[in-house]
């Protein structure tokens, strides 16, 4: 089956020593182009900068460098329009695009274009400029969000939910409160993917295959050209490195988790059990067979782009780490992962972005629901202690008052005001604290009082400030 | 950015209760044709044999029911010959074929097409055909593969290699049976790929959207239709179950992990240091820098892909174990995660049956190999126990006789005869025992003495027999 | 800092042509007494066997076969006991028990022990042991949890809760029927436990370091005595497998998948909002700080241990995949994953049976729930299709239908008769249907309808009934 | 089996509202204090700080504050000296402290111990301040292990060896060069680790349960006293929050990679074939069977750990991902992955200090292999473009000459003089390179021609003494 189509090897641009034919299953598992595709504008970029030191080092002249740029820009015009003709017999871009300038200008001067490189730099360059490009859009929606979330958070103003640990209601809190704790998650991703990206601007261009290039090419000429911020330190670590994939899908990995625990909390509020949510239209969808049907699918497929990202990361450290140095087939496994990761996290924030601009949040709903859950325990627990009673015995007597409203079927707030007088005679019979008493008691910095969420608010919309306009 | 460009969701199928439009982004996420194109067929057929229990059940007349079927049939042709519309707005393939067959016999008919089945049954029945028919080739592999090994091991005669431990050569063995040691591992294999396809040969069509569809369809009729061996039991769980996916794509990880195993063989036994492979050009590239280079390509790709199945069986994993039951829009990653796996292990093991059949080994290098690494020390102990030393004193009288050896830069079997025999009198100055009497000394079942070696093959050989008359 | 604390390599059983000392650091490294200890026993029965036969090959005399039995009975006991003194300087259980044998027996004796054999084969052999022992017990803790959610799906008579789909209420099921898709998950997990012990029930002993034992040992015979079903077939497979290890964790990965999504349900069941289930005191604890929490511990921890498997499984995976044949000390890491699994596996098992066989259902919210969430939708479309209207017509007038019952704040079945009447003239003004109806109506195989649930339930009693006998 | 032995819940400090006793497995599942007891000193440290947080609220008198104060300090000392009596029924370490020091100083005080916070916040207060220490002597220890490799690579003075690509050789690099890769890539992760540190350098204190502490904590002044750089912003964030353990794993991952790929070269380096390295014995071991193994254990084990790390690592992202805010009980096991992971990076960074501090490297072996392989190839081939021949035609030029060295079974360089004379007249008979010209030709930054790479260790050299001293 796999005998009749092959492709004749000396074909191949590296064919001087091979005789015979490729396997056609081996060309298919070997075949790059599809996964590589979003980096040939940069490789053609890259190779335009390459044709200027070439032009510098005498190798070839203004004339001959003048057609292998007007060729190439030629690739880069075809790319963008989306016409250039891959021919897969070619593998990867780099070939095509070699090919396409050979066919342009003959092979004498087509011929030209490689010396002094290698592919095993130029996938490494490639691959940093999108994924540094890439990160930065990242994080600009990143920012985005955020600032979708704090405006939520700013409309919210004095609405009260329960906060749940272990799933069940633990305290009341206000919605601004819950929306920044997302905030605060997505400030520590946008540095984190920053902190990546920052690693991996550095040129590997010039590392040539493995121990430089033989060329006396101006590393850090070329790497200012190309956009970066400096250049890698050694030749074998640069082409054997994909440091800066793992490091990014890492920091994606767990942004995701980030949207995914989000998704998970507004799959359960959209519950008619919970009701605190509502997703919009534009991001739900209906059952093909019952009518009655709502479903919050962006925040599923939110949830599980997640699990797909993990994927990514487990290929990207498994893969790597069994190496030696330096270069390896393998790695092309790696592309694939990081631009699925980085897709994938791009897709995701934007449409968690229209879901939290547009999710209908129904106060009355958390209200009633903060009234309930026995909300006020720790606040009178806390009142005990004020009054001197060690913090255990006043949970433990707490407690017990919880474990009878229980019985009665009803909330501790609805325990007959005498009950609670009996149990709680240090109290004088104060009232029932009630749900803005609940929430004010948490005067501490990042405390959900309402001044202290205020308060948080404006920092975060000034850290948000400073981030755009830097 | 998300805003301009959406779709009327009352043009969903579902879209009774919809009011809005859906976000672009949201479309992009939920999107899954792509992902979907290979089920396609199946679902076809599967409406097929649901429009025969419409016309059981006086649901559709005859007539109506030759017009459903020509309509579906006309799909199937497209699907085919690759020339059906996919109209993106339709989602998923279930929609696009149910507004094919509308458009082609009207919505009175068409409309009757989805009746008492739901799109959570129809996924995993297609999915579950999917799979066991792609699980049979994938077993038909592995066994042809399994065919190639063994030929390659009835021809390897007695050339002897150095098994390995640690990397380290431990002691000379047939490479005949370092070969077979692959055909077990394939074989447990294909029991593991069987056992999961018997498990996952049980229809689902009939389960509704959870609870059982409300037509009375005869569901081991369809199930007998569409070729499963019997029905599922609980429609709860047959929609909210992808343990099929999981439990096969655990098998491929294990498979592939032996390839991955055999193929990093490959690539150690290629270098210039070990040379007792050459992996033919057919399956091995060239430097696009380096004229000298000769890249066991294939064997990397091969290894590569091991870790990307690990990849796609965390995905599955992580994704499915987070929700409760039945049915989510989150199982829809699970399907690609399945079908890249399984795409994958297709593909990896017929391109290692056309590495396996055109390897080069070289017995020269195997045979000189094995003369080294003091091979001979275990017979050498077994001598001295088989003149009653006790194994940990002839080990440790042993151990000191290569450390002499290694001392003069010599292998053990070069010592000095004389030395030999003062340092082990017992032997009555027995001759070195040669690389033949190494490997004829492991005679038991699964020991690598050339009898037993050929009594495994022909017991291989056999049994590979069967499975194919099977 | 890691020169001073040493340990001569002399001393190693294996230290003949060693001459320097262990790094301190390495020496932690590489200890794996604490992971091994469950093996230990597995170990000396293996070598009691051991013994018999190197009595048989007339390498030990009837008096020397006994006293080696007697000193490994007394290591056996002890062991039993606790009271083995375990020397970390003899790295490992082989070592330790060779070196107890040899200071009871003396040098010349104990030396004799390890006669004809490796640690290579003896680890894999009682690993294989201890699985396949552990294995069993698993899955009679898997049946013992079926019956136990068989006995609470068997007293939930007719009590109906609505199914969910996307965690959306979706239709009326009965309780037991929702109850018996665990059963089913479990009876696959099973099924897959069984399938990977008898896959892994094979002896290993005999295969020596990697070529096949140097002395006459009658494997077969071995194998019995050690009460496996048969033999390996290749030496070099046998010690470097470890495929029994990933496939039991892979299937218990799976098992854990089934029980988080138990454990996940019954904590949303555990909440307030909707109170289908309270977890029992002895399943649940309290907060140090809030007096009114009460937590679904066991079911969260269960849900965690799931993901620790599966980073069990992923080192399995991860690790064997990127070694040569045959044993690297890489392998002793898959020992520690395994076991963790196991263990995990049983505990998780034990605490979910106590959890179902304690946990109190509330039918009148289950009900309550099921009343709401316009659960008739569907089967009013299906009257209509009954009634010769075309599926998707009907299921747009349904759709309608909610969404005026929605802008009303009512459920479906709330909506005045009139209206209903008025719109879905051809019902005749049917009455809305009741529960009792929806669920009555799923009635194929598989389905909610209560005779379907009780023929399934019957089965399954059947079923376990056999598995118990057998 | 799980009914008999049981926990009074009552007992539980907790256990006001409770009435039924523990489930002994459920108790085996949920105790922690194994894992726990590495964080215990720092929980002491953080009740210590509380108490001065209770005396300035008033809450405790000085007298009072100091009976506290000393009781904390006797459990601190007994932690120390491993006396302290660690009481399972009491789950945890925050119980069991809390319990010992209601012990030493009454109910009525010793209940006043957890005012005003939580364990949901004490637990990542010592999470984070444990992991911070800890990472600091990660880095620490990495940077010992740079120096040592800087040394070697100092020492190695101009040792050429064949850089690979591929697993074959590729061209001739200094020794220094290769090892300058690894210092290039622990560069990279001291500063990964770091980052990640500075990110979890902020105390959780007094976030409560979830909303904040009840009692008005002066937040930065705990932080100060604890030795944090600021405070959490957001209370919910705070206790739900574990990106600190996933970074940092993530981080140590990634530099678990390094060393695995290094360790997996020392594995090949140290086989007879290649011959370029020599474990020292404190890092090998021997083998229980064969007296002639010698095997290089100590790089096998760390390779492993890579592996277990990744297990590690994927555990805390599928765990955390799916939990909706704030703390839940599953969290628990994301601090077993964590310290596993950290302990794991200690010592194998330590083990390798060692392995490369004593590593043997073989100068000759390395030099007869770079002399091999063609590697003069690509030198060749750029000499030719040098003579204006366009690189593509130089490559297959060269890729013939190296066929016909292959086929007449010699390597390029031992090729006739003559015959390379007539296949590349434009060379004018100049004599085939040398390896020194070899590697002096690849001098561009970062190349391995010697100059360059004296640079980069003087540069290195000074990066390190800067971080020593910083």
């Amino acid at each position: 089956m796999n005998a009749q189509v092959t492709t004749p090897r000396q074909a191949a641009l590296w064919g001087g020593r091979f005789r015979s034919t490729a396997d056609e299953a081996a060309l298919r598992l070997s075949g790059s182009l599809e996964i590589d595709a979003p980096l040939a504008a940069h490789d053609v970029a890259a190779s335009r900068v390459h044709v200027t030191e070439l032009l510098s080092l005498g190798l070839v002249s203004d004339d001959d460098a003048a057609r292998l740029d007007d060729a190439l820009a030629t690739v880069a015009s075809q790319l963008e329009a989306g016409t250039f003709a891959w021919r897969p017999e070619h593998e990867d871009i780099h070939m095509n695009v070699e090919a396409a300038v050979t066919e342009a200008v003959g092979p004498e001067l087509g011929g030209m274009l490689q010396a002094g490189r290698s592919r095993n730099e130029e996938i490494v360059t490639d691959e940093r400029r999108w994924l540094i490009d890439a990160t930065r859009a990242l994080v600009a929606a990143v920012r985005a969000l955020q600032a979708t979330i704090v405006d939520r958070a700013g409309t919210a103003g004095d609405a009260i939910l329960p906060a749940h640990t272990h799933t069940q209601p633990a305290q009341p809190v206000l919605l601004a409160h819950h929306l920044l704790a997302y905030v605060e998650m997505l400030d520590r991703d946008a540095g984190r993917l920053a902190d990546a990206a920052r690693r991996a601007d550095r040129s590997p261009a010039g590392s040539g295959a493995v121990a430089g290039s033989g060329l006396a090419i101006d590393r850090g000429r070329v790497a200012g050209a190309l956009g970066f911020a400096g250049v890698t330190d050694n030749s074998i670590d640069a082409v054997a490195d994909r440091d800066y994939a793992v490091e990014t899908v890492g920091a994606i990995a767990i942004l995701l988790g980030h949207l995914s625990r989000l998704a998970g909390e507004l799959v359960l509020w959209s519950t008619p059990y919970v009701g605190f949510a509502r997703l919009d239209d534009a991001f739900s969808s209906g059952s093909s067979m019952l009518p009655n049907k709502r479903n919050p699918d962006s925040a599923e497929l939110v949830r599980a782009r997640a699990a797909r990202v993990e994927g990514d990361l487990v290929v990207l450290l498994s893969l790597v780490r069994g190496l030696p140095l330096a270069y390896h087939r393998d790695l092309q496994e790696t592309r694939r992962a990081m631009i699925d990761a980085v897709d994938s996290s791009l897709l995701c924030v934007e449409v968690m972005r229209g879901v939290m601009a547009s999710v209908a949040f129904d106060a009355d709903r958390m209200r009633r629901a903060a009234e309930g859950g026995h909300a006020r325990a720790i606040l009178l627990a806390e009142r005990l202690v004020a009054h001197g009673v060690p913090f255990r015995i006043a949970h433990h007597r707490i407690g017990r008052l919880v474990a009878q409203a229980e019985d009665a079927g009803i909330d501790l707030a609805e325990l007959p005001a005498q009950e609670v007088a009996a149990a709680l005679p240090e109290l004088d019979g104060t009232a029932m604290p009630t749900l803005a008493e609940a929430v004010e008691a948490a005067d501490v910095h990042g405390g959900t009082a309402p001044s202290r969420v205020r308060a948080a608010l404006e920092a975060v919309r000034s850290r948000l400030a400073q981030e755009v306009s830097a």
